[in-house]
């Protein structure tokens, strides 16, 4: 582990990655000793991790997996399977949101619209992982963001210097007007340090990528930071954990929100610039309102989630 | 020119380039009109175009030409000769600071002693410019820093988030305690702009690059943004430009200051970090005092520039 200076043998890297979820929990201050926690359950690696990890700290797991019902190459099932096998090894429990099975249709149906579907699936996601946390009083939502996640979503949107994007980089944000504290355990952690910790604990992951391949800019920054990463070991240790020295800066009142965009990890492209239109982007100083259809907080009068998973719902 | 979404004919391309500086000059506070300036000519493009554009829009241009007597494949003295062609053509005054003349020895001699030559060279050249600036009453220096430059340096400062040196990368900085202004008229300029610029004046630049090559992690961000840049036109324009609106976010009161480190343009690796010991580096917030030997503001007893130049006089 270049970055660290470090070789681990097997039981030492497994102290490692512990304590690096330890110390990351303690310094921004995620959660009490024992509490309960609602972890986001894709069912790839870094999900698997998180619930894996915080389920040894002593933390009382309870996973939240959405079926977001992709049928190419069965990529849901395969999802869901490994969320369920991995929950039922761990003995805690999994609930299962299908959106076929709620909202009578699923990703597929709905992403055809948007020219973004990633942006569609994240709102999604973060939507009913915030209800669902909000409803059954959980103090955060954690998920598997590592340090590779991180520090290209810190790039994409240092270039961009948008203000709102940079202030919620933060490994963990507060909980606030209805919505639940999100916290990122594994976020001084590589996508490597976690792919090394799932083989030695035994743990499968699903295997492939969504079929609605991530988007292209997202992983070009991923992969600009690794080649700096190769030359400069530690370059992305450094630039995120150095960023959140000064995050402060940015700070501001206004707390996230959910609109594509608002509420997202990255700043939307502004409308044009990638000579797509923007999806449909809000101004960022909107006081936030409570959609008439689900009550959750939006700077809007219905929610993008009720917009998109209950139109009949939706006043004309 | 995809950033700009534009085409331009040779008479509308020096227009837009006459008006990309005159747009900078009048939003920064550069420059009153028709001021005295002094204006860094090294002999390569950026700075024979700045002195150039300058001319044309009525400043004072006075150049101030180092020759850092590097012999190998003639450096020096071509970039004396391209200089001095160019300030004859224009019919303005070229100072010329020799530093074998001046202080019995050259970069060649000096450089060997220190891990980064660049940082010698660039400490050095700030220090006689802005002790000719200073001692001449110019209200400013001019350089011939372009978005390529200030995008790249930008992104090594972010990789590192050292507020000191993001609060500098603004295009103009104020004149200080024995300080010049220092300003950058070509900063929405991109280097590819320059070379048409260059070439459509017919001005004469020095070919071939410094013999102690630059240093390569610099060139790795610039190519890094190139990349970003091709697949994005226009972001390193947003970058720099969106850094700036936000940048009064890093500003605070120090002043730069004249060591390897301080004044420079990047952050200097911390020691160690690239299996190099760091050049004698200076905590950011040490009073400024004014050097004993030549009086210029140091945070140390004798300044950085005496140390290397002037090694007989600094007291033992």
């Amino acid at each position: 582990m270049p970055a660290h200076n470090s070789k681990f043998c097997r039981e030492h890297f497994d102290r490692f990655f512990l304590r690096q979820v330890e110390r990351a929990i303690a310094a921004f201050h995620m959660l009490e000793p024992g509490a309960p926690v609602l972890v986001a359950v894709s069912g790839g690696k870094d999900s698997l991790a998180v619930a894996d990890v915080l389920d040894r700290l002593g933390y009382q797991v309870v996973g939240l997996h959405i079926d977001l019902g992709i049928d190419t190459g069965d990529f849901s099932a395969a999802s869901r399977e490994a969320s369920v096998r991995h929950f039922a090894r761990l003995g805690r429990p999994l609930h299962i949101v299908s959106l076929r099975e709620e909202f009578g249709r699923a990703v597929p149906e709905v992403v055809r619209r948007y020219s973004r579907p990633c942006a569609v699936c994240g709102l999604t996601k973060r939507h009913l992982l915030n209800e669902f946390a909000w409803r059954h009083g959980f103090p955060a939502v954690a998920t598997g963001h590592h340090l590779d996640d991180l520090s290209s979503t810190l790039l994409a949107n240092v270039l961009r210097w948008d203000v709102k994007y940079l202030r919620k980089m933060v490994p963990a944000l507060p909980a606030g007007d209805g919505m639940a504290a999100k916290i990122k355990p594994l976020a001084f952690l590589t996508a490597d340090e976690i792919r090394t910790y799932v083989r030695f604990r035994g743990i499968e992951p699903v295997q492939g990528n969504c079929p609605y391949s991530p988007e292209a800019k997202f992983k070009r920054y991923a992969r600009l930071l690794d080649e700096i990463e190769e030359d400069s070991p530690g370059t992305k240790r450094a630039f995120y954990g150095n960023f959140l020295r000064v995050a402060h800066l940015f700070t501001a009142t206004a707390p996230p929100a959910d609109e594509p965009g608002e509420g997202a990890d990255v700043a939307p492209a502004p409308a044009g610039a990638d000579g797509r239109p923007a999806d449909a982007y809000v101004p960022p100083e909107l006081p936030l309102r409570h959609c008439r259809v689900c009550g959750s907080p939006t700077p809007s009068e219905v929610c993008a989630f009720c917009r998109i998973w209950r139109p009949e719902r939706v006043p004309a």
